[in-house]
């Protein structure tokens, strides 16, 4: 409850993934009204985009902003570059030693100034994201201290925040394991068969299993002892 | 020169105004090699695009990208959503207090972002961008503060700052008053006439002469005690 003893409005970064979906049920159980924004970026793994409107439905959230953004026309990675490969097969110790392929130049910081904008006009008193910095693939826009920085960002550029209403950042997540954040969710009840974590899919949506993401998901089911509903229900 | 002698590139945020029309002119003085990153976000005044092309043209900028980003989507601003109106006939004692309907949400903040990630993919050591603090429109994200925070986000967000390569955040005009900002582009020859300022031009493009734009940029062009070509060009 907020001041006005109404429900406070957060906007949650939904990509379509396993980890925005957590943060999302943790944020409606700490009683957030949610506003949610995915963007549609020129990622080769749009199924997730679908996955996003799946989750955004099971949580009845319904004010969402898919919007349109081509990053691709800045080159630079492979998830929004085909010429570039998806690394494959690598073991999940290595991918946290310098920054791969699939890291996409300053994603986070502009999703979060898109979220900015959106919670500005929903007057939301949070932008809610799903990063990690534990079982992460060594992106440094996931990284505590980047949140922290952002967060200066967010209260000295908006009417909000000058105006003594600073957003809070709440990146639940950021310091738990993938299986954490898997055990976590399976006790909210997110309907983990409606995310899509890979980033090579095939045509129609099925994960490759061999992708830094399908692997360290694969990994946190398997420490979680649960079955990924998503290899089942395809 | 950078430390391999060739020159330093910059990604210049290029508006088609006046402001980032001088701050490019002033980048290519100091000796940057330019790109540019223009934002075709919804504003009602979309003729500034035409002018942000021939501004590039005009600086011998070749690598002009202009990305489209409805930030409509968003609403809560007069420059996006013709449903709010532009405030006209404003004294400019009156327009640094308060933040204006033509603020645009979380703006500056998207837009240094995404210039961010076109600076990442073309190696560049600068980001340029022509805000200025002094005669300006009360927005908070104009701020030298605002700029501080901004830098630590670019340099902990991005491969190039992990690696020990920061970017510069160059705003060269934020302690300058608009009489001084045109002294220093007709110094550098910067044609006027091909930057736009207004917020609710006409639609062949001519300046309403009323907004607050229009009234700071006609009392920048007195003080300098030059004439503004834009309204004789057309």
């Amino acid at each position: 409850m907020n001041r006005l003893g109404s429900k406070a409005a957060a906007v949650v970064l939904l990509s379509g993934g396993l980890d925005s979906a957590t943060a999302a049920a943790w944020a409606r159980r700490e009683g957030y009204r949610l506003a949610a924004l995915s963007l549609d970026y020129g990622q080769r793994h749009r199924v997730e985009l679908d996955c996003a409107r799946r989750t955004a439905a099971n949580l009845g959230i319904t004010d969402h902003v898919v919007l349109p953004i081509d990053l691709s026309v800045f080159g630079g990675s492979a998830l929004t570059d085909t010429g570039i490969p998806v690394p494959k097969g690598r073991a999940i110790d290595a991918m946290a030693t310098g920054i791969p392929s699939t890291y996409v130049p300053a994603r986070n910081t502009i999703f979060l100034s898109l979220a900015l904008a959106m919670a500005e006009t929903r007057q939301a008193e949070a932008i809610v994201l799903g990063i990690n910095a534990v079982d992460y693939s060594g992106y440094p826009d996931c990284r505590p201290e980047y949140l922290d920085a952002f967060r200066a960002v967010a209260t000295l550029a908006t009417k909000a925040g000058v105006e003594g209403r600073p957003l809070e950042i709440l990146a639940p997540l950021v310091a738990l394991t993938k299986e954490e954040i898997i055990r976590l969710g399976l006790a909210l009840d997110v309907d983990y068969g409606s995310t899509s974590s890979c980033y090579d899919p095939t045509p129609v949506g099925h994960p490759c299993g061999q992708c830094d993401s399908c692997r360290l998901r694969a990994a946190g089911f398997a420490a979680a002892g649960a079955a990924d509903p998503r290899l089942t229900s395809g």
